[in-house]
């Protein structure tokens, strides 16, 4: 069994300062050990319509199913959630048990 | 500096063989050496509409931007491409530098 991702795609507000937001979620992941790794990125190569207008990617990582949902409803994701959902213009979530087609060597 | 991730989110045609997509790509990213890894998902947790009706994800990883570019205009990847084009009723794409907060213990 492969590991368990959860892929969030958002465009921020404008206006909103991504700074805080990535360290409110640095914070969240380095603290619940469900999380077995953590990403992001911000889009610099494919077209806007490409993107359907998302900015920011991020991408976790868990062991499994269970321990995601065991991280979705933590307390301490539950708190930070309304802060994260006020400073988003659209999301787009994908979670999905990964198949490894190719191991990075 | 991180790899370079190409995020690939679809939805397929109605009809489509999905294991001959993935049969296709599968073919690709092992033949290309400039595709560090390689996975994908199809999802089955979140509610539709915040999937945005996408059905599967595809994950590229990449030593560099360079190699994206180089995978992206090699001739097996143009050969494929028009093939992917006609399965597919959505696509979303999102390339991005990946900035590791959380590695993988």
């Amino acid at each position: 069994m492969g590991d368990f991702k959860h892929l969030v795609l958002v465009k921020f507000k404008e206006g909103v300062v991504v700074d805080e937001m990535l360290g409110g979620m640095a914070k969240l992941v380095t603290e619940l050990d469900y999380v077995k790794s953590f990403e992001w990125g911000a889009d610099m190569v494919s077209e806007e319509t490409l993107r359907q207008g998302f900015t920011h990617a991020f991408v976790l990582t868990f062991k499994s199913k269970e321990d995601f949902a065991a991280f979705s409803s933590h307390p301490k994701h539950l708190e930070f959630a309304p802060t994260f959902a006020s400073a988003i213009e659209n999301i787009l979530l994908f979670d999905f048990n990964a198949v490894l087609i190719k191991p990075a060597p």
